[in-house]
């Protein structure tokens, strides 16, 4: 049986020891860095060439040429009708509430006039090509494939292209299934950093791209973190996390199953519950270890319990929302009887899933919000993945004679300020040229 | 006299020149990443010990105790009723139109509920403090202090760390007059990859913060892209550009100055002219030999305009917004009779200033939007900093007793279908319940 940590802020050593534990150094391995640099180096010199040599070396795909790297459209909508029919039902049930929620989201253009018939503004714009990463084998997740080309549709991006490993050829029809759902343009059996390369700098075959989404290994990380500038990228993705505030009026076998549902994820997950009932954490740990030995994924669910678990006892719910902005979870589930009344306390969190109705996984598939979240305690200062991560802002001014007039004044006496002739001149000219 | 490109749209070989000529790596130096991961290490180990001794060694600042490099905020005071008034005025004026931008972009909290109660929502909030890098000496500019601070501001960030390094304890009064003006909460006197550090980790003296922003030199680069993820942080800022897109109406002297307003940045700035007129093309490029000779930063200016600028010839304006949509730059200039006709055409720029009365130069300092934008080819996909770069948003998720058991019946089937059953029990625990 796991043996889970056990925290009191009773213990004067308790913010140090929260600290320990929520601490999550992403590993930049120095072997990884370098092989990720030569392949990435590689793709951009050679191309194809090297895309087809390292598809053939890391995935075991022997293709003759690029192009026979392409799926062709017809393929993913031949997956869509074979899968069950209730999975279908269920992709395309998940695909409509991401889009609605997404909707929302999406930002418009605005200018405003001001008194002198200056106009100032904000042109949004969408992406022109996005990248899509899908994992391959074991971790290959359909949900990821609407959570990341959904937000990105509805912005506006023209074109997704989507690059997931096949090793072996072995093709995920959910996965396939998922991308016609989603709207995929146009899909890339490749993975890896050559994959990240390939969309970065573009091959013959593979159209380069504009930003980069979607999980992987760590190579895939390290890649994105180094073409980052070339294109933008989502986020470097840390474990898994769920924070469970409860008041203890919960069902324990509800709380522990929420619990396991992030740790199936990953030995490195971290599942933590807080209340200031001490024998309801005690009627947890009891269930963790009734249940356990009943759930699939029992060795990943026990390792993450061992190694980053956490129940943590409070004074009172007000002192559970100081530790939950501590720890700006990922996940946070408010499983009490007056969420709403604890969600002003809430200062930092990915998502939020209030009452004791509201199961986590629900977020994971088909509620709606993205479940691509900030990891590792950013997000006390990052956010969900949405549609304002594939549309972009241009500032717009447009200055009357008069404005620029009005406006050159202060300009020429600031660029003075700082020495910056030519920015004054420039101004000035403006004024100058006044009736 | 400066030797600047000339490029045409009917050389066959032009887009090609053209990726060349706006090609920029951001140099990693490898000697510079490995000092910066040392002083990073040292600061984070032994605090305010290492910030005081590298403040001595870089900046030749004897502080006694790591307090002393404190400035008290009526220090802030003195300095604004010390600079002469009419810069006082210039920057009050500034930033209240930099703040009036600005609140137009703050984004609200929303929610929406469902037929069957459920709510969903996003939450927004500020960040809890933000440190702001301001780099001393010649390129210490109180208008970006305006155009980091402000935004923050406005966002509600309740604390701004500004750090200014005073090499020999040189104080730029006029910084210290914005940081004021703009709201900034405390002041330390700190630079390099040191103070970074301090502001990525926290010493005893120095708070940490939750996001870096603000310029710096190549140290101050690499250390914030190493502290990315323990904080956020803006951007990594390549060297400034202005495209300008002339219909060859505009006073020839204007261009030519607004190209040298971006070169007098720095000996890699950016300036490139666009205009179907040849003869204007050769009208402007005998201007700037002409003006060039009364420029303070002449050096600099030349430098540019050999390295970096091109005079480029396209068929007509349409064809101007497809070398525009290529470069994306991060400031362009529509000199031309009717810029809100050409500015469909644009899908990517940082900042567009419309026609001929707009010089860039406004925008740097009092038009309202902001002055931080993306550059070498990033408004591809970023945008100008603004009020969303102090905000997050928490998703909100809260199921009623019906909409769990629907949406746990869609997260089931894809659950089973990843082979994530825990996720799959704790949807159906949920449905399991209903009466």
């Amino acid at each position: 049986m796991p043996d889970i940590q056990r925290l009191t802020t009773a213990d004067p050593a308790f913010w140090t020891r929260l600290e320990t534990l929520t601490a999550w150094e992403g590993v930049a391995d120095e072997a990884v860095t370098t092989t990720v640099r030569d392949i990435l180096a590689q793709v951009r010199t050679v191309g194809d060439v090297a895309l087809l040599e390292y598809t053939r070396r890391f995935d075991r795909l022997n293709a003759k040429q690029a192009g026979d790297l392409e799926i062709p459209p017809i393929r993913l909508q031949q997956a869509l009708h074979c899968i069950p029919v209730d999975q279908r039902t269920a992709l395309e049930t998940a695909a409509a509430r991401i889009r609605t929620y997404a909707e929302r989201q999406k930002q418009e253009s605005w200018v405003f006039t001001e008194a002198d018939g200056t106009v100032l503004g904000q042109q949004v714009t969408p992406l022109d090509r996005v990248g899509l990463y899908v994992p391959g084998g074991k971790a290959a997740y359909p949900s990821s494939v609407l959570m990341n080309a959904i937000p990105a549709k509805v912005a506006g991006v023209p074109e997704i292209v989507m690059v997931v490993p096949t090793p072996g050829g072995e093709l995920n029809e959910l996965v396939l299934a998922a991308a016609a759902v989603a709207g995929v343009d146009r899909v890339f059996t490749i993975g890896g950093a050559q994959a990240v390369a390939a969309l970065a700098y573009g091959t013959a075959t593979v159209p380069r791209v504009d930003k980069i989404v979607g999980p992987g290994n760590a190579y895939v990380a390290a890649a994105k973190r180094q073409v980052f500038g070339t294109v933008g990228i989502d986020m470097i993705a840390g474990p898994s996390e769920i924070l469970v505030v409860c008041d203890g009026q919960t069902d324990p076998d509800w709380i522990t199953m929420d619990l396991f549902s992030q740790a199936e994820h990953d030995e490195d997950a971290q599942p933590i519950l807080i209340s200031p009932d001490a024998a309801f954490l005690d009627r947890v740990a009891t269930r963790i270890d009734a249940l356990l030995p009943s759930m699939e994924r029992r060795k990943i669910i026990e390792a993450s319990l061992d190694r980053r678990a956490a129940l943590i006892q409070t004074l009172d719910l007000n002192e559970a929302a100081q530790v939950v902005n501590f720890i700006a979870p990922e996940h946070l589930e408010l499983s009490v009887e007056k969420p709403e009344a604890l969600l002003p306390l809430i200062r930092h969190a990915g998502a939020i899933f209030l009452g004791r109705y509201t199961a986590e996984a629900l977020g994971d598939y088909c509620a709606g919000p993205n479940h691509v979240l900030p990891t590792s305690r950013t997000a006390r200062f990052s956010s969900a993945l949405g549609v304002y991560d594939f549309q972009k802002r241009s500032s717009l001014i447009n200055c009357s004679p008069t404005g620029a007039a009005t406006l050159g004044r202060t300009a020429s006496v600031l660029a003075r300020g700082e020495g910056l002739t030519a920015h004054a001149r420039s101004a000035e000219y403006r004024i100058a040229e006044q009736p």
